[in-house]
């Protein structure tokens, strides 16, 4: 039934050795020794290929919304493969990229009516930044190209997706990227450079800081702002109380466009299908990939509200952008299989009821002296590490290191859970578990970082 | 089985006309008609929504190289998303990827050994490029980040790989783009602007505007060169005798990456795995995608050869690139998949075998007044349609348009055809089969098309 089994020269470790190229790793790291391989996966646990089970506390990558190992996604995909694997949705449709586009229109909030797919996030993010650059020039604004996002901030590694990235280290090898995208301060509360002791407060200085690149840039140059409804990078940054509708008042003062990147939060991450739900906004685009599918086929895609097709819809009217894979027969099935698990199993519901059981958890661990902060809505969280609590004293870049990828990622995986070690801004670990996941997975998790975060002080 | 039935309101049609935003589409041109709807594919054919049979000339778009519905790959993607439908390989890895990259690098000429795994042709045309720039500066050649690339060449919608590509009306709309591409006159023959008598000469003729880009931008600043073995936009260029070999002698003079672009040459469409062995030249990287799976699963990825690893194996090296979807499992599967099928059907001799019998059923068309060239190889053909035969005369854009998107491509849907008029530069016919056609395909083809460009001719 499955592909034959292929010998790898010298086994599977120095095939993975040879000639996989992995993503974001220091391949030197694993010049002696093994290189950790995940073989299957069960509802929220995956097994390596030494047979020892452990906690998905990442859903892979903030993906595998649903779990692993369903059968009926399965089975979808196998039924949509064996119908009609593949054809393009240039100038042609096919029902199930139809039914997917139709049923997320009706799940998001709003006009949000117009389903773009794309193959990926990254491809989400671009799509959307071409969307606003050609309606612009479409309805007579033609100097409207620059995008303003926040400092740190993740969206995607293509080269138009990496320019509106906030993370330089991420850029500067692959520079000159994309002109004219701008950051500005991101929600970090824990280390507001104002108002730290007042969220709404600091949550209006944070919105108006998109004002005033708005304004420096000129606001007829500015196409769009990108936000994530809670930042990924830097360890999960919620909204503070007010802001995200500020940012949409000062969007709609300019004529901006807001576009809200839900690669992560969308599908169930906050306890609704789309972080707009969640807090309360209604950008004019939505980018979407990971949780659509919870990764089974992948799949992105932007849906954008009514008026920014209009320009497209008249006659001789084209947006001329496209890729191969988009709406993709096998992935649109994933799809919509992984939707109908959402409805079956009720699993925003568990997401809401469990989001302070879930939180409740991990603020456990605030009695530990190295645990600075903890952060997050939903199934989504960050623990931002420290030297002194107190003080709020990071580590240095070396001890940082050291400390993440030297110590911590390999512990945390000895012991049983997959999460992420992450130092793309402050040091910090960052969860995100399936969401099925309830208290007893929640008290597994505390009690990995319990006994590794008290190993990892000791050594420090 | 599959995903329940969902009630679109107001049937398909609306349901696609409200929802689904289609890739490169006038959307103004389904305001009074329905959209035509792909159900089901079954080996070389599809079925629309009214039951009709369709010959798949284009193999969707380059992408169904085995044909559709095999039952063999959907059971391989269902065994595979049962037993593990995703993780990532950041810093991990799982065993399909393993043997896919391993079996990848097996196939692929010379040293080419290192696969860096993508969801999609633009993210493997950006991913070469990020790796060209990333190696330059680890290797102490900081200003090395150009790219030339070819005329009318198409290499991906991405803000990275569309500036590279080298259709300008897909460019205008989402400009500023990266800077610092080039491009340099193509391959066209046909439209030769010098020695179009002579293919030898006129090749070197091509490779050395090359050079002279390189020289002119400054050989300390230009970092790859993207060729693809058959050029697809513009319709199928093939490479003069010794052209690429002259391109490859370039590149090694003054130390710049040649990328060979193989999105749609690569995996049997010229005959070979890899256009790159068809021609016999040896690139630094190969970029490739649609048929690596068949498009059963979106994939793509670039293999590249030892020493541009060799920076990145150092100790704290890394390339600092990734996307969440690369390697994922399911594809890899329907990659293994895929290629086994290629094997246990010898897909390649078809090719090889066949390729004169296509070429010769194309070539019966010259005696159509409309048909000015014939030209591609394998299984890639481009007819480019003339107003004037003797004096290769094209048609205005006006001309061009109410003859491909006005009649051409309709007709040829109602006649039964898939393929594509394209006017991404003069306007062509583009045909890519499905790798399991043989004569009768061609015959069925042939006809087709000549039943179409006779009444299109009687039409102008």
């Amino acid at each position: 039934m499955t592909a034959r089994q292929h010998d790898t020269s010298g086994g599977l470790q120095q095939a993975a050795k040879d000639h996989l190229w992995m993503h974001f790793t220091e391949m030197a790291a694993y010049s002696d020794s093994d290189i950790p391989v995940i073989e299957r996966g069960e509802g929220a646990y995956v097994y390596d290929s030494r047979g020892r089970r452990l906690l998905d506390g990442l859903s892979g990558l903030f993906v595998s919304q649903v779990g692993h190992g369903r059968g009926e996604i399965a089975d979808a995909i196998a039924a949509q493969a064996r119908e009609l694997a593949y054809f393009p949705i240039w100038t042609y449709a096919h029902p199930t990229a139809v039914r997917l586009a139709d049923r997320l229109a009706r799940m998001a909030p709003g006009d949000l009516n117009r389903v773009f797919f794309t193959t990926s996030g990254s491809e989400a993010v671009e799509s959307a930044w071409k969307l606003a650059r050609q309606y612009f020039k479409a309805v007579g604004q033609p100097t409207r190209h620059k995008v303003v996002s926040r400092e740190v901030a993740y969206h995607g590694t293509t080269m138009g997706a990496l320019s509106i990235t906030g993370v330089q280290d991420l850029k500067t090898p692959f520079e000159p990227l994309v002109p004219t995208t701008v950051q500005v301060p991101n929600t970090n509360l824990y280390r507001a450079r104002a108002h730290g002791d007042d969220p709404e407060a600091f949550g209006a200085w944070a919105a108006d800081r998109i004002e005033d690149a708005i304004v420096q840039n000129g606001p007829e140059t500015v196409a769009a702002v990108y936000v994530e409804p809670v930042q990924n990078s830097g360890g999960c940054f919620p909204p503070p109380p007010g802001y995200l509708q500020r940012v949409r008042e000062i969007c709609d003062r300019y004529g901006v466009l807001m576009v809200s990147d839900e690669v992560i939060c969308a599908f169930g991450r906050l306890g609704e299908y789309f972080g707009a739900e969640r807090y309360g906004y209604l950008p004019d685009m939505i980018t979407f990939a990971k949780g659509v599918t919870s990764g089974y086929v992948p799949m992105g895609g932007v849906i954008a509200r009514e008026r920014l097709m209009e320009p497209f819809q008249e006659s001789g009217g084209m947006f001329t952008h496209g890729v191969t894979f988009g709406g993709h027969p096998v992935a649109a099935a994933a799809a919509m299989a992984n939707l109908d698990v959402f409805e079956d199993e009720k699993l925003l519901d568990n997401v809401r009821r469990n989001t302070p059981v879930f939180r409740s958890a991990l603020e456990r661990l605030y009695d530990l002296p190295i645990v600075g902060d903890v952060r997050g809505d939903g199934y989504f969280y960050g623990i931002e590490l420290v030297k002194d609590k107190e003080t709020r004293e990071t580590f240095t870049g070396d001890e940082a290191a050291r400390l993440l990828k030297g110590f911590l990622s390999p512990a945390l995986f000895e012991a049983g859970l997959i999460c992420r070690a992450d130092d793309r801004g402050d040091p910090v670990v960052q969860l995100s578990p399936p969401l099925i996941c309830g208290p007893e997975h929640f008290d597994e998790i505390e009690s990995v970082l319990r006994r590794v975060l008290s190993e990892a002080w000791q050594r420090i």
